[in-house]
């Protein structure tokens, strides 16, 4: 990187220019098989006027910008492999404005989840999108983050309502509407919402929340199999039964974390883990239609409304990734995930655990059964995680997905780590979204070598 | 156009290139103030090659494509300013698949959400987006079109999962993922669903259905003012409470309505008209929330599970438009949108309230309100649709959606009709609209003049 741009960089952000190696390190993150590439330079910014310094002296110069957040994406998101400097917007930690009537939130981009939703907590509502990390709004707008309760509140998609984003040549574009809705040009912000800091990084966020439910009933339902669990759920959905969570837990996964939480005594067969939002009475009635339904399924189901129960529930489902390590000692843990039409859930997800008793693999299977997302966490042996074995099962999940008319990831996203299954999924749409790329940054400072196109 | 276009095209399509002047005179439409512009052919496609067929010849040749479905957009969108060839695409209506378990169908663009709805009855599912006129599936999601049930369901921005786009250059690219969600690329769909046929032409589409609710229960709620009416609607929104459709009328159009209808039997106030679906116990819970809360706010509320009354409500409200000309005899509706929201709608509609007694007219106000959208009917004279004060009029109606934070169209669109608004709404977002136009349709063929610029 030209020695100009670190000279710029430092008259105007001082110490808040990092160039320690140590640091660095901490500002990087690669898939396996993906070399971990740290940033030339982090800065750290306050406002959206230092991101538009920043990206105004690396447009001059040609030089890659990486935006990061909290910094817990999964795919290399934040990696550097073409070197430049990483913004860090952490500092950028605002709650700018929450409007009650309606229910948005302004928010800055380094505002966490659980940092909202603590500061939502007496005002009546709630932002809903939880993917498990206490990610920033930002890197969960730019990576379409979803989770547990998406299938009934929606992905970031759905829960961003308007932006600034600041641009490749460092102007800064209001997208999106205030308005529940509008009929006025190009969906700009749906296309932002998931491009991964490849068309610009977000200065602002309007986030859309939600009334807290009056009434909260958790619970879990033994199957036999995986199938029965499915269709349990497919049935529900079909009839309309309001459901806020649904977590499917293999019975690898079931047994990790059975031994890892003290507290959830499980059967080792598959099982969901539910939970209903609502007023008291529509609860009930939901949570009686859906026992009925599991029922028939041969479910065995376990509700409650005590917090506590609520808690050992949910605790040990995002404990899952500490209980399957403490599970597998020694193994670390390799996260993928995959997302299917329901109608083809069961037989992804059969086949799949086929191929991984084939592989000889060690995979606890969790999924947003919901929303046809399911992960594996494969435990790898050490130094395993770059043999050709592992990348082969990996390949095979991902055409399995594909042949089943879903998506590499459901939510993950491309990253480095998927950017070889862009061309196979999206065909003739690849080059669109390229086209579009180079138009909005014809340098390809912004996040290079991410989704689009190997860094080579 | 060059004679070679239309001997090329006689080739392919025979009798269906049709070029007298009475037919094309019905392929175009253009809203008050704009010239109407018919094309300088039309042609009637059968299937996705033939769209490709036509699409290839233009490109070569340079020549506009308007596509065009039940025609019955509202602001030009299929007028034809710089000529061309409009794609009549009303006999590709085929209803392709219907999958109950992912709750999708997959459809030609021609086919009506009448023709899907009548075709799904025994399925227990329907298609939700209900914009009032019997329009195509394409149309609808190349306007991202909306209606009195998006509160509840969504516009078509959420309910077409995946699509079929014929491109500029007459490749076709596959958009979207039949998964429920994905995190991989761009998201083109989202992009190509309200560019009115501005990227691409839809050749097929996938659309999200929705379980037939067990129990409807629909009802008339009278106010003494339209503010007493929305702070009802934001307030038991915010508590959660479940509305299918919430529409509110004026005083003016509950007058003309009430005129126009032998059986609905309303006192000269502002009214909603309300839709709640669910499973029978659901509906009540909803209802008995929403009748205290109207009650605080002064709101007189009849109900009825009857479908005879739920028919002369609705069809009421579908004759609006009918009732208004009924009233206002010898009178010419100009139809007009705008959304803003819903913390604003309140005082955005008191002063257009005002701004229509001061103007000396006569325009009924009905509002999808859940969403912050409400239309005018503005009944003019003969001859005065063009005049300065209506446009004036129209353009201070414009600016104060602005203002309160809105948008200049909740879902009528652009076309050529709010072509004039999209800088003062976008600012520095139009270019990047309009670069995402130039990189993927360089030529600009596809329907030109539309949108992002003025056709001059």
């Amino acid at each position: 990187m030209n020695t100009s741009v670190l000279e710029q960089l430092h008259h105007v952000f001082g110490e808040r220019l990092r160039l320690e190696p140590a640091i660095l390190q901490q500002f990087c993150q690669a898939p396996p098989g993906i070399r971990l590439s740290p940033p030339e330079a982090v800065v750290t910014v306050r406002s959206e006027e230092e991101i538009v310094r920043v990206v105004g002296i690396c447009h001059e110069h040609g030089v890659p910008v990486i935006p990061a957040g909290a910094r817990s994406s999964l795919e290399g998101q934040i990696n550097a492999p073409c070197g430049g400097v990483c913004i860090d917007c952490s500092e950028m930690n605002q709650i700018l404005a929450v409007n009650p009537t309606d229910m948005t939130a302004t928010v800055q981009p380094g505002v966490t989840r659980e940092q909202l939703n603590s500061y939502l907590r007496e005002t009546g509502l709630f932002f809903s999108v939880d993917p498990g990390a206490n990610a920033s709004m930002g890197g969960m707008a730019a990576t379409r983050a979803s989770g547990t309760n998406s299938v009934r509140y929606g992905t970031m998609a759905s829960n961003v309502k308007a932006a600034r984003l600041v641009m490749a040549d460092a102007t800064v574009a209001g997208i999106g509407s205030r308005a529940p809705k509008s009929a006025m040009g190009l969906d700009l912000l749906a296309m932002a919402v998931g491009s991964e800091g490849t068309l610009g990084i977000f200065s602002e966020l309007e986030v859309r929340l939600h009334p807290q439910p009056e009434s909260i009933v958790s619970g879990v339902c033994a199957f036999d199999s995986v199938d029965s669990a499915v269709q349990t759920v497919a049935e529900a959905l079909g009839q309309g039964i309001s459901i806020a969570r649904i977590e499917l837990l293999d019975t690898t996964a079931v047994r990790a974390c059975s031994a890892y939480s003290r507290d959830l005594r499980l059967e080792e067969t598959p099982h969901l883990f539910l939970e209903f939002h609502g007023d008291r009475a529509t609860v009930a009635i939901n949570v009686e239609l859906f026992t009925e339904n599991a029922r028939e399924h041969g479910g065995q189901v376990r509700f409650s409304e005590r917090q506590e129960e609520r808690s050992v529930l949910w605790k040990a489902r995002h404990d899952a990734w500490w209980a399957f390590h403490a599970f597998y000692k020694g193994r670390k843990g390799l996260a993928t995930d995959v997302c299917v039409p329901l109608s083809c859930l069961s037989a992804c997800i059969s086949a799949t655990a086929a191929d991984i008793a084939a592989s000889g693999l060690d995979a606890p299977l969790i999924g947003h059964v919901g929303d046809g997302n399911f992960h594996l966490l494969i435990m790898l042996q050490e130094g395993r995680d770059e043999s050709p074995e592992i990348q082969q099962f990996l390949a095979r999940l991902s055409e399995r997905a594909l042949l089943f008319g879903g998506t590499v990831s459901g939510e993950h996203g491309v990253g480095q780590g998927k950017i070889k299954w862009m061309s196979a999924q999206h065909q003739a749409a690849l080059p669109l979204m390229q086209a579009i790329k180079s138009a909005l940054d014809p340098q390809n400072i912004l996040n290079p070598g991410k989704m689009y196109q190997h860094s080579a």
